[in-house]
């Protein structure tokens, strides 16, 4: 019997790697992502091309209308994106408050239309420091959560998987590596130009995690 | 000092009655209400029209890119909305799943960024058997799941307020009275028409709610 998986693509490294992993755990895929007016807002284009390849089901998600409710953040606002390491003081300004909480709610109801088996996501290690709800504590919580809210909709319950929870980014291009992941087909800069910037924080993360995998890293970065 | 709330408000009889009750608290008010491609989406004017009478912010949030996603629900699809009274058996179909678990999800993104007390919702004891989320072990579970989520995004954390999880319709309607609520500019009936349709479900539970109450009902039936 063939199962089925909503997961949640950005196309970035994690996400697109997640997605992979998916296909080759034998699962039907309907992959997601959103536009809630981030800046670079071209990484679903990246998700929408690795949705071709693995022949899954794509959409996007429309959450431009959260804007105005969503003040007060660089990946949504003109303020200017910081550059350097992911470090808790010049990072929390990219956080977009309850972001995930609204993202898997979302991903929840699809999985609940169409009776998956699990919703999927690609967070990990290296996000718990800076965002509270990429943690384990919150991943519990908020499966609990929609064990609750969809008692009785959904059958079977769709467990929420995130097999990267406690994995680092360079696990993460290990396994993409393994698993045939083309990673410049990926994206992953905060900036949205025509390279990767390689100064903001996502794009020193991402060669820092090639390095450290000592996979060879595809990207074009403009500096 | 004043406390300031994020109110989710549909425009019928228990969110406008909450949105008074907050007033009457002495809250500042930001009333949210959905546009998730209902068939009944006419009552969003009703919200906004109470926002306007209580001096409150107000922003309709677009969901209908979520339309897709929720195929099988009546409220939003072109199954026929059923009538008689609420029960499990025919008013299943009206579930949207996981809506109160979305919808609050971006009321705690714009409570965190505006800095808000309070999350307001108007569920009420009549809804716990037929919507699994509008139970209070649904509410509990999603208050602790936004303390993780927000965990340092959002000071203070926004409580979720829901003061008729345990009151029946009945009451909500004998409270508004005393509020001075103008029940004749809410809306209620599924079916979106001009008049309220006096036969589906939510009609049905508004009328028998104005009887019990013992106050008069100033909606026009159509039948």
């Amino acid at each position: 019997m063939t199962h089925r998986a909503v997961a949640i693509v950005s196309g970035g490294v994690d996400s697109v790697t997640l997605a992979y992993l998916l296909r080759s755990e034998g699962f039907d895929l309907h992959l997601i992502s959103f536009d809630y007016g981030q800046r670079h807002r071209k990484e679903v284009e990246y998700a929408r091309r690795c949705a071709a390849r693995l022949e899954a089901s794509f959409d996007v998600v429309d959450l431009t209308s959260l804007r105005t409710l969503l003040r007060g953040s660089a990946l949504t606002d003109d303020v200017e994106v910081p550059h350097g390491h992911y470090a808790a003081e010049n990072m929390a300004v990219t956080v977009v408050p309850n972001r995930n909480a609204i993202m898997l709610g979302v991903a929840y109801a699809a999985a609940a239309a169409e009776g998956a088996d699990v919703v999927a996501a690609g967070m990990h290690s290296g996000d718990h420091f800076i965002y509270p709800d990429c943690r384990p504590r919150f991943i519990e919580a908020f499966e609990a959560m929609e064990r609750l809210s969809l008692e009785g909709a959904a059958s079977p319950f769709p467990k929420l998987y995130t097999p990267f929870l406690h994995s680092f980014k360079r696990d993460i291009v290990v396994q993409g590596a393994r698993l045939g992941v083309p990673f410049e087909d990926t994206w992953s800069c905060y900036e949205g130009r025509e390279l990767h910037c390689g100064r903001c924080g996502t794009c020193v993360e991402r060669r820092e995690a090639f390095a450290l995998a000592g996979v060879p890293d595809p990207t074009r970065y403009l500096e």
